[in-house]
């Protein structure tokens, strides 16, 4: 079947998306069934297109890369991100705005119009799961279509599609892990002797850290992660304030070092344990031993260990490539997964 | 919709999935619309009975466990196994006959019959997978049933699906793990100090090892397991005898005790790389240091890490819980995921 994409949002994830659905063209098509033609396309600074015969991808990744507008590929004049929603007659819609941490807008909204329009609704989004998981999934299932969010926790790797296609029935109990990259990868650094400072101005020269890189050392986007686990994983809806936090900036190197002649390591651990219908949830620092699963995640290394009523410790890591830097790649494969899982039916 | 089950093979982990089932009783009609009842059960050494309204779950498993035969249960006589699949009628074959690593016999047979009869096949045995997979998968598929063994590989931990469901159009080009527990447990006490034979004792009284404990240390049950991954995710039909194997007979105390002086580890890895049409395959001692992800695999804990065209590396690993004995009711999990995902249709 032929599919019509719209994308909201064309920064480096999205464009990666775009580069990865043309050169997966032909296994789409064998494997699944499945073609496609992007038929809208909203960015943030380089206008807005839609035509519904299909837009040229490498003209509008071209133009974008090369700071033009994608304004003139675009059949008719189209002024916003809802109105390019509505104009592609899209069947999915991938949605890659900024993400707003305390209301999940204009995510959510743009999530809303796509359901409400009969499309699959796809980002990789932390806002719209904790600020609107309970509501567009009702939506979405009162339209017959799919509200997926894969790539909002390590990176595009399987989670929520492994807890929701490959563990049935399972209970989720607790889970304990390292998830936001930026925080494990200073530690790392600061065992090798930075100061935090160094390690953050590493950080920012490869371009995971933001200028100021309060969301990743103060934990909020490690809480973020965790509430959108509880929220999904759990069915017990949590925000990020309901996590207990506390972020690696009290972290002297002297610490590090005196935790290393014991044979431990900082990490900045997330965990959530359930009890009853209430959730205890947490980001702080922790010593871990050599023994413990969290010990070798080291770097951009991240992963979660979850404990259900049916299984041992279950637990799935991401880890950097020897010699590959951290790029969109993964987090769009997430996307590419959603899109994928949304459209195909039993074989 | 009401499915009827039937088992052959009534072992540990066979039982296990009974209780499993009954205790998810409400879990899977509420959620997904399944009921059950148990028209066949073929024990190895405790008879063999069909009934078509349902046998008695709980009888059937307190007779099989005091040592008495189920025959007083059945409604008709029966005299095999492969009688029991065509009697029962039943919509979902479990297959739990003890494992022929060189034949797959008679599972495969089993599995054979089922599908013939329009029967959905589940199978914790390796050795239908590594002699069965091609043609069994060819034969479900044209009578529109599904042929799956999750439980082969890593206990009942979601690997098979999560390739299947969750990474759609993935390309594996390799792994790396552990896939013998028993030999890692026994690799894990010779650190604290046990000699090769002391270990084995161990691994036996426990009942993860076989009086002839040549299918773990050797390398052949490690084999089967690389086998039906690259069989299966790299669609590479590989027997056991193609894997390169060596086992862990000749590592010796003092061999343990000089890795562990410079921060290192044995481990029995297991690998596969994909070149072209072609894979190598091995299982081998390997000494692995700290940051390697396999360091932290302690005694039952097994693990693999998996590199695709799409990803970072992914590993999935399941850890023995502490103070938690190795016990089938993860196996049976596996083969409960099976039965929900084969009967399951998109929501």
């Amino acid at each position: 079947m032929q599919y019509k994409l719209v994308f909201v949002g064309f920064g480096n994830v999205a464009r990666a998306l775009a580069r990865l659905l043309v050169r997966k063209q032909a296994v789409l098509e064998k494997e699944y069934g499945i073609t496609f033609s992007v038929t809208g396309i909203a960015t943030g600074k380089h206008g807005f297109a839609v035509r519904e015969g299909g837009l040229d991808i490498q003209k509008a990744l071209k133009l974008v890369e090369e700071g033009e507008s994608i304004s003139p590929l675009s059949e008719a004049p189209v002024k916003d991100s809802l109105e390019v929603i509505r104009k592609s007659r899209a069947e999915v819609m991938f949605e890659n705005s900024p993400v707003n941490h305390s209301t999940g807008q204009p995510a959510i909204d743009h999530v809303r119009a796509a359901l409400e329009a009969g499309m699959h609704a796809i980002t990789a989004n932390k806002g719209t799961v904790v600020h609107g998981y309970r509501e567009l999934t009702a939506l979405a299932r009162s339209r017959g279509r799919k509200f997926l969010f894969e790539s909002t926790v390590l990176g595009g790797s399987p989670v929520f599609s492994v807890f929701r296609e490959a563990m049935p029935a399972a209970e989720l109990l607790s889970f304990r892990g390292v998830l936001n990259s930026t925080t494990n990868i200073i530690l790392s650094r600061m065992e090798k002797g930075e100061t935090f400072d160094q390690a953050v101005k590493y950080c920012q020269s490869i371009g995971v850290a933001e200028t100021d890189p309060s969301a990743d050392v103060d934990g909020w986007d490690a809480a973020i992660k965790v509430a959108a686990l509880v929220t999904v994983l759990m069915d017990l809806p949590c925000l990020p304030q309901q996590v207990e936090r506390q972020g690696i900036r009290d972290i002297k190197p002297e610490d590090i070092k005196q935790a290393a002649a014991k044979g431990r390591r900082y990490k900045l651990v997330c965990s959530a344990e359930r009890k009853g219908d209430k959730v205890s949830a947490r980001v702080r620092p922790e010593l871990v031993p050599v023994s413990d699963p969290l010990y070798g995640m080291e770097d951009s290394t991240t992963g979660v260990a979850f404990r259900t009523d049916v299984l041992g410790d279950y637990s799935i890591i991401e880890s950097e490539r020897e010699g590959m830097v951290a790029g969109p790649e993964p987090t769009a494969y997430g996307l590419f997964a959603d899109f994928v899982n949304a459209v195909k039916r039993g074989d």
